[in-house]
């Protein structure tokens, strides 16, 4: 990922601190790739019937984490508020996936490593957020 | 759109109005789509450089948007804590993409028919909102 | 959806003629929304297992209607081969998902109605492709 | 990112190279979000007049990554006839994007950086294509 490259132009402008920023996104789009990978994943095992909840969890993370990091990616006259109310979906939506993922992480290695980037993706946005000054909110 | 046919199968068990998310699914990729082109006819504008926050929020309106369509088109074990938080955060981007594109509606007429679309989309939320039963918050 | 009144503005700059693509873009979003739904209420079905080619099928669908009718709202400064050529990958998503959830519409109503947004969104591609002058191919 | 843990379930049916779809999936997501990026710090440029291109090239580059780096993570009961035919889509892509990015590398640091990384992505759906074995084709 190029994110820290590509923020640069931005840098002089900044509400929010750079690094959480950076890692905010790094962290959004592995996540929104690993629920993708793991909601299929999870779909071929034989016991599909049970790993449902999993499966709708892991597809709405995925969505929510990609339209986070792409509004995190777009500063040119942005708007904190409406970031940080998205940042707090995707806490939900990270939490939710990576405890329900934890749950089959003893039976399915890709459902550990799934569980993990959600907890990634869940201490990044928070960190971000507890970066933003508070006028901005 | 066949949103309504589609949502049929899970009719039974639904803790919201069936017709509250049909409606608000409708406006949230209706919204998608017309911000998506509005941020692309302000591109093309003469003055493009008076337009660029118009263009910012579209672009995250049309992300936050189609997410949220996305997940509310998902019934099958679904949340409705994560489901209200994004929508929150699609009522706040339509609220402000729906108040800049009337700035900019005498002079452009795709503003005016975005800022509809948005006004639609933004109240879609709100009334799906008011119908989820507390207990599910 | 407004889509006829987003594209207004750039009505005389056309290669294309314009209700093949206003129709094309209704057609995507339309199918993207109907096979989200879809694989969501395969997902809920007891016999669940035998439906995972659909469910990755509508997946895959849907993501890339959703990116055509995105490129497809996109008119300022575009370029049609990259257009027509992804256009060409929805047309095969189309049938394949199409004639997938065919095979289970005796069965599943809405497998019934996804199979026919599909048939919709492939023939509106078909007829957008066969209405650019070939100078632009 | 975690794209070679989470594919390691379907490491035995593999039709494709498994380190080629890996580089690719990767590859994708990293161009999207730098097209993402780049596209709004040209709109934030003051010559934004003579961006209009590149930004629209970036945009649609954004959303054809995004969508083949998804449907290139599902790999359970997966086509290969349409992987091919969105990752044929996605080289065209890339290489109109990095080709208009190349041109303002001059001038704008963020252009050289995704031009790079557009780059990548092209040659990572090459190799990806010659790994996949003609009978799938």
């Amino acid at each position: 990922m190029v994110v820290r490259e590509m923020l640069q132009p931005h840098r002089h402008h900044f509400q929010a601190d750079l690094e959480a920023v950076v890692r905010c996104i790094e962290a959004c789009y592995e996540c929104a790739q690993a629920c993708t990978s793991c909601a299929d994943a999870c779909l071929g095992e034989p016991n599909v019937e049970n790993l449902r909840r999993c499966i709708t969890l892991n597809l709405n993370c995925a969505a929510i984490c990609e339209a986070t990091g792409q509004i995190l990616s777009r500063q040119t006259e942005t708007d904190w508020n409406l970031l940080l109310s998205q940042v707090s979906a995707c806490v939900i939506a990270c939490q939710l996936c990576g405890d329900e993922c934890q749950k089959h992480a003893h039976h399915h290695q890709h459902c550990q490593v799934c569980a993990d980037a959600c907890r990634r993706c869940e201490e990044a946005c928070q960190r971000l957020t507890a970066t933003v000054p508070t006028v901005a909110h």
